[in-house]
């Protein structure tokens, strides 16, 4: 049943990057960059709508927002992963260099993130407005305070 | 303290999507297909070592390989909601439009996968590879099904 499966399995997680295997195989450093902009790309997408309701651009819906909050959470510890040595590729990325040159600071500032993510899921959950709307604030300095120093223009 | 936040809230988050602000918006519709795009690359960075683990072709780590494991299967809810109805883009996505027709169907596929990754987590936590290899086989089952009959080559 093992020795089965094993092709088939081969075969799937083929065609799960099926183009990627058409086309020319990414380096070990291109797959980190693009993992990492994902990973960035799905904080995004919940972050962004949160924003909305913050600033009272949109309504503001407990449930959901609880919900947004959690996946940015969630998404914070995956990041680190995705800046493994050498995966500086000039013009495939934003992140500097100078990440892998000071890597306890920026994984520092990366640890930075990931807490206050959590705390503020929990704020989320709570529900109150009058408290999220500060808490968010401080959660989206820790995004700034990366990018200022560690993403290029 | 909250009305001085808000400034700086938006100004955090426009520079979070900064690239996406200077260039043309993306419509609604482009950014669940990045969303979605994200979500399953971000799936398949943890679904690669855990082939070649299976496969033999890369050691077995039971830790590595559960941790992805659960990353696999915390990702795996966040897929729906990357398929908003009108998110069809010819030549920005493989998803097919038949999905849109087929609500329920595709709803189930990305439902059998939700269910089995989690299961599939909770086997590799165990540690058994003799179990892990048929199971990853039947994960990868239902990432095929859904792939098989909604998205184009």
């Amino acid at each position: 049943m093992r020795k089965l499966m094993l092709p088939f399995v081969a075969v799937a997680v083929a065609m799960l990057g099926a183009t990627a295997a058409v086309a020319q195989q990414p380096t070990k450093a291109e797959q980190a960059i693009k993992y990492r902009q994902s990973v960035y790309q799905v904080i995004l997408w919940n972050l962004g709508p949160m924003a909305g309701a913050v600033q009272g651009k949109a309504p503001y819906d407990k449930d959901a927002f609880a919900k947004q909050a959690a996946r940015v959470a969630t998404m914070a510890p995956m990041l680190a992963e995705g800046y493994p040595k050498d995966s500086f590729v000039a013009g495939k990325t934003r992140a500097k260099q100078e990440i892998w040159a000071n890597w306890a600071e920026f994984q520092q500032l990366m640890q930075n993130f990931e807490t206050k993510s959590a705390t503020f899921a929990g704020v989320a959950q709570g529900g109150d407005l009058a408290q999220i709307k500060p808490a968010f604030g401080e959660l989206t300095q820790t995004c700034k305070a990366c990018h200022d120093k560690f993403r290029s223009e």
